[in-house]
């Protein structure tokens, strides 16, 4: 039974979740947010991300891991800083040896919802509803879950048709 | 007398360049460009870039590094793919102990030429000029030794105010 961590990339916050998926079924282990101290250098922001990330891989060991892939911002420094803390995970998830996936948005929506152009609002309750009991610490937490969602449906898939 | 690193970060090739600065004295150490294989994932390219950039600053132990701070293009696909390699490259050098500063484009021209305004090509003949007998690698490796040589004037200039 693959453990899948699913994240949310911020250079403020970033969301992540971890969910157990046996075929289509799925369940919630963790979730949370790592953050960073916004009146440090961006430097050692992102080495502070990176390091609590390392940690938090070592801790949960997962088999695989899923990111959104970005929408790309009209404000073009927003963009930069969000293209750094991005690069951050994924180079800190691959170094780690955990292979890792991308998924569109629309994919995402489609997985969780049913409905590519779904809100973000009814992603986050279907989030819920596909894993009761789960105490979902924020909305990038919850984006999060919703990407390890995404993954574990695509690997379900895979297999099927395997 | 310390070792500065210039970095030029870049998804596909990231420019660097080691100068040690005694006073006002300039000399060039080494330089480089680190390159990725452009058709591997996402994830592995940036894992590669910072495993290259460990290896590097190992070899090298530079006393302090410095970045151009970002031109933000106009396409937002590529201000991504920049911040990206940009955030690794930032981190990589954090996470290894090494001060990381910035330097806006246009500091970075008038420290080398003498002009905020100056062109590409007169910033790397004037790099050749001012390092005498280095053997620059390609543009990106000559954009690296301008921050450097950016840093080690700015460190000069703090010490003779202090």
């Amino acid at each position: 039974m693959p453990k899948l961590l699913g994240l949310d990339p911020g250079l403020g916050t970033t969301g992540w979740g971890l969910i157990q998926a046996e075929g289509n079924r799925l369940s919630h282990i963790a979730n949370g947010q790592l953050k960073t101290d916004s009146t440090a250098p961006l430097p050692d922001r992102l080495a502070d991300l990176s390091r609590q990330l390392d940690t938090l891989i070592s801790e949960i060991s997962p088999d695989g891991a899923a990111v959104e892939e970005v929408f790309v911002n009209k404000n073009p420094q927003s963009t930069l800083k969000l293209g750094q803390a991005r690069g951050v995970v994924l180079m800190t998830a691959a170094r780690g040896g955990i292979p890792v996936a991308e998924y569109a948005a629309r994919l995402v929506k489609k997985a969780v919802v049913g409905n590519g152009n779904a809100e973000k609002v009814q992603v986050h309750a279907m989030v819920s509803r596909l894993l009761p009991g789960a105490k979902i610490a924020g909305p990038d937490a919850a984006d999060a879950l919703a990407v390890a969602i995404t993954h574990a449906h695509h690997l379900a898939s895979a297999r099927r048709i395997a």
